[in-house]
């Protein structure tokens, strides 16, 4: 009963984050139900993606130019830095339409345990961009989970040498969110984080 | 900001069932931090299956035979045929190791509504094979939901003229389900569908 090209098929779209056996499935039996013409162009999409996107060499956005277009943007300023873990930080930092700094994207948390340290996140490059002289704050965005915390903690401290101020986002109660069903540590976090109105 | 050949990969994996823009930016986001090599696989398995894979001319699953191997196994008998909606749902009956007949996909239910009528169904072929004179019995396999019952209840009154035995899988309480938490539909079918013990 084991078609093998079926079968390869839903081992490939296993790798998705998130995706198991019964999900993938569903994708294969989607795909094979489709054109050949649609099933065509998503390979294409595919191999555009890969042949055409690569990171930013300065800011490690994705992009399909030499540099990206937040990194060669005039109007955008030099001295903030907004620290995120991955590219799609960026799109979401993006949508807020605030922020109008440069970014620097690690490429991942520290996680010791999954033998993820310093080396291999793009941690010295960004040393190497505050040592420039022209970053005046660091903003840390890494994610509010354990992971996205230690990697805030140990560039705060790795940067607390060099002349610039190092914040970390707010945490506390998102927009919309109700006293009743938000958790201690976030009400914790919300507390310690008060502000004079 | 946008990224043509990543929007043209979120607009592909949009396409697949269940998958909204937010998944297909994760799916996306993902794909871009794979090696390319990987990629590459993920779009030959894509196109491999596109190629390779059509549906059986007798009984509509997919194979990569001229004819699927269920079709042309002489252990199976032709005088069952199972009708499904899909032909994934071959793949799930296939799980029970129990039926030794063969099957018949229809690729769709019934849904007016959607301007699908028994012509946009694999419908007439099933009629044509039922008068062959050889299928003794029928089993109407497809979902247990408004479409999938009136599908059945449609192939039943074609069947009728023909001297075939038409039976529908039953409904009642999944194993393990406990009484407390099942609909009252379902219960209400367990309880028309009782059998003596």
């Amino acid at each position: 009963m084991a078609i093998a090209a079926i079968e390869k098929l839903i081992i490939q779209l296993c790798k998705l984050p998130g995706v198991g056996r019964k999900t993938a499935q569903r994708y294969a039996y989607f795909i094979l139900g489709m054109d050949k013409d649609q099933t065509r162009d998503m390979a294409v999409a595919l191999l555009d993606a890969a042949e055409n996107v690569h990171p930013c060499p300065v800011c490690g956005m994705y992009t399909d130019l030499e540099r990206c277009e937040i990194c060669s943007d005039p109007r955008r300023t030099d001295e903030l830095l907004c620290v995120v873990s991955d590219p799609k930080d960026v799109v979401a930092m993006e949508k807020t339409r605030e922020y109008m700094g440069k970014y620097h994207v690690l490429f991942g948390s520290l996680s010791p345990m999954d033998g993820i340290g310093p080396n291999e996140l793009h941690i010295n490059a960004l040393l190497e961009r505050c040592q420039s002289g022209t970053v005046k704050e660091v903003i840390l965005a890494t994610d509010s989970d354990a992971k996205g915390d230690v990697t805030a903690s140990y560039i705060a401290k790795l940067l607390r040498p060099l002349d610039i101020t190092v914040t970390r986002i707010a945490r506390g109660i998102p927009i919309g969110g109700n006293l009743e069903y938000i958790d201690e540590v976030t009400l914790q976090k919300a507390l310690e984080g008060r502000q004079k109105i």
